[in-house]
């Protein structure tokens, strides 16, 4: 994937996708932090990104048969939101054990909700592809997905050109791939850095190891940011090697501190998957290079009741130390 | 005041003010609602732009002399932020009953505060005038401040120019003087509707009578909606007079279900002054024109306690009724 295919999906994306703003923190310091505030899409997240340009590139043939996805979580819901935008038809594939609330707002974008046993997600969504003749969106597994995840990285390099870091965490490595591949190309001297809950660092010890690794589900479903639970796949850990400089591990209370400042300092809803970059700014800053960052907010479709129990969390949670970012603003 | 006074002024808030999008809200129905999200600003409110156009606006001698705002709220950060952006010296009068996080966060964007018996705030920031020959910038009765307020409706107008109605809080009336001015110039069949606390309706009873009233400031300190206690100035209500088609009042119990619901579900942390606009259109639609509606969150300085409580509200409080605008979302 290249810059010119995330330049196309630019276009492609523009008035459905937000064009989110660089958010300057001037608690953090002057000129030291932005945020990208992905947590702001239509559907709460970058997903968005990726399955509008998805099903932008569908064919009239494509575009009457429809597209399917399966998933339980944002990716769902920016696939029904997509679809439902170019008025194709949707058919998400979600486990019966989803909460009622996403199934309810799958189906209030307009997609048919199939619930089946989370065991046989996959199978009934490549039945409903081979019944239908509809295509497949994968959440991150496809050049397309990839490239449109990528826009966010270019709007963050023409907002800030001379940014130095880029946060972006890591999951199944279709946000990280895209945005890492526009932010090298167009601004050469930036590092780009991964984050990770230490709970599901799968993709770090890839990277490390250099070659794909395979962390047990139930091991990986421990930490709480949920949308980080993913792997890489072999198109994603190619772009992976090629774009990532390191990436940081965060603990489970490093993101939920993040997760009560965004919402304190930045006035951002932020699910824990959404803060996790932002906590190795805060938590790990010895661990990464020097100089102007930009942090992704991937998402902000949050539990209320977490919400509102990080917030009771005074300032960032764990007192941060003598020459800590915060502690000259506290 | 005019549109080339708010042109003007946009030239002179990019780069110091965030450019915020407007955010379309697909859980109230395609096409319906968007929200312009001041809360993101740097200092959590969209004081910063008449603030910053205020500062812009001085000459070379007035800013070797340094500027003063009297404050305890949103107008006296964005002073502070945006007179040391421009490095300029700031002196914001408080009343030492003010948060220590407020006074604290003044101090930390650079600014010197003094703390002084509430009634004497006004009396000291003169003194400070007359001592350093510093300039005055009032939170709403001034064109510059009134222009660059404005700012915020220019950019509605550029993004939605076929916005039919935008809501907009009612304080000082800084803010709607300022946005009205905009989006009548620039789309001349939008209604702009001003939004205001039952419990500080002085306005809506201003225009309604055609003359200034006065509400005693006890009475208008009832209302959660700190943001909106104050009264508009004879400038301000001659431009609300002139560009406001209606004002229409809000419940305390629909303020904090729309900061719930702007939290739940646009991931906006926002005050419960920020959140009086939607919460016009949530439980006001009866009063409304037809169409499509901007809504703009005006600030995000809320107490994460109150935020934390408005939380535990499930979905936006008091259940609407059949034709609520939510209800089909539920």
């Amino acid at each position: 994937m290249t810059l010119d295919d995330i330049r196309a999906a630019a276009d492609r994306v523009r008035g459905v996708a937000v064009r989110t703003p660089l958010l300057p923190c001037p608690w953090a310091g002057p000129g030291r932090l932005w945020l990208k505030p992905e947590n702001l899409q239509p559907v709460g997240a970058f997903k968005i990104r990726g399955a509008r340009n998805a099903v932008a590139r569908l064919d009239d043939g494509q575009r009457r048969r429809g597209v399917v996805a399966y998933s339980s979580g944002n990716h769902a819901q920016a696939v029904a939101y997509a679809a439902a935008e170019a008025g194709v038809d949707a058919h998400i594939v979600m486990p019966d054990t989803a909460p009622q609330v996403k199934i309810d707002n799958t189906r209030a974008l307009g997609a048919e909700v199939v619930l089946v046993d989370t065991a046989e997600r996959e199978a009934v969504a490549h039945r409903l592809v081979a019944d239908h003749g509809a295509v497949l969106i994968p959440p991150f597994d496809h050049p397309d997905v990839i490239a449109g995840q990528g826009t966010a990285g270019l709007e963050i390099a023409t907002d800030l050109p001379d940014v130095e870091v880029v946060l972006v965490p890591v999951s199944g490595g279709g946000l990280a791939s895209g945005v890492g591949t526009a932010v090298r190309a167009l601004c050469p001297r930036a590092r780009v850095v991964g984050v990770e809950p230490e709970l599901a660092a799968d993709a770090r010890e890839s990277l490390r190891s250099g070659a794909l690794v395979d962390w047990p589900v139930e091991q990986r479903a421990r930490t709480v940011a949920d949308g980080l639970r993913a792997q890489p796949s072999a198109l994603t850990f190619a772009h992976l090697n090629a774009v990532l400089d390191d990436i940081v591990t965060v603990t489970e209370a490093e993101i939920l501190a993040a997760t009560s400042l965004l919402a304190r300092r930045a006035r951002l809803v932020a699910e824990p998957s959404g803060a996790a970059a932002t906590a190795a700014w805060l938590y790990h800053s010895d661990e990464l290079p020097p100089g102007r960052v930009v942090s992704v907010v991937s998402g902000g479709n949050v539990d209320p009741a977490v919400l509102a129990e990080a917030l009771r969390t005074d300032a960032v949670g764990p007192v941060p130390g003598p020459g800590d970012p915060l502690s000259a603003g506290r």
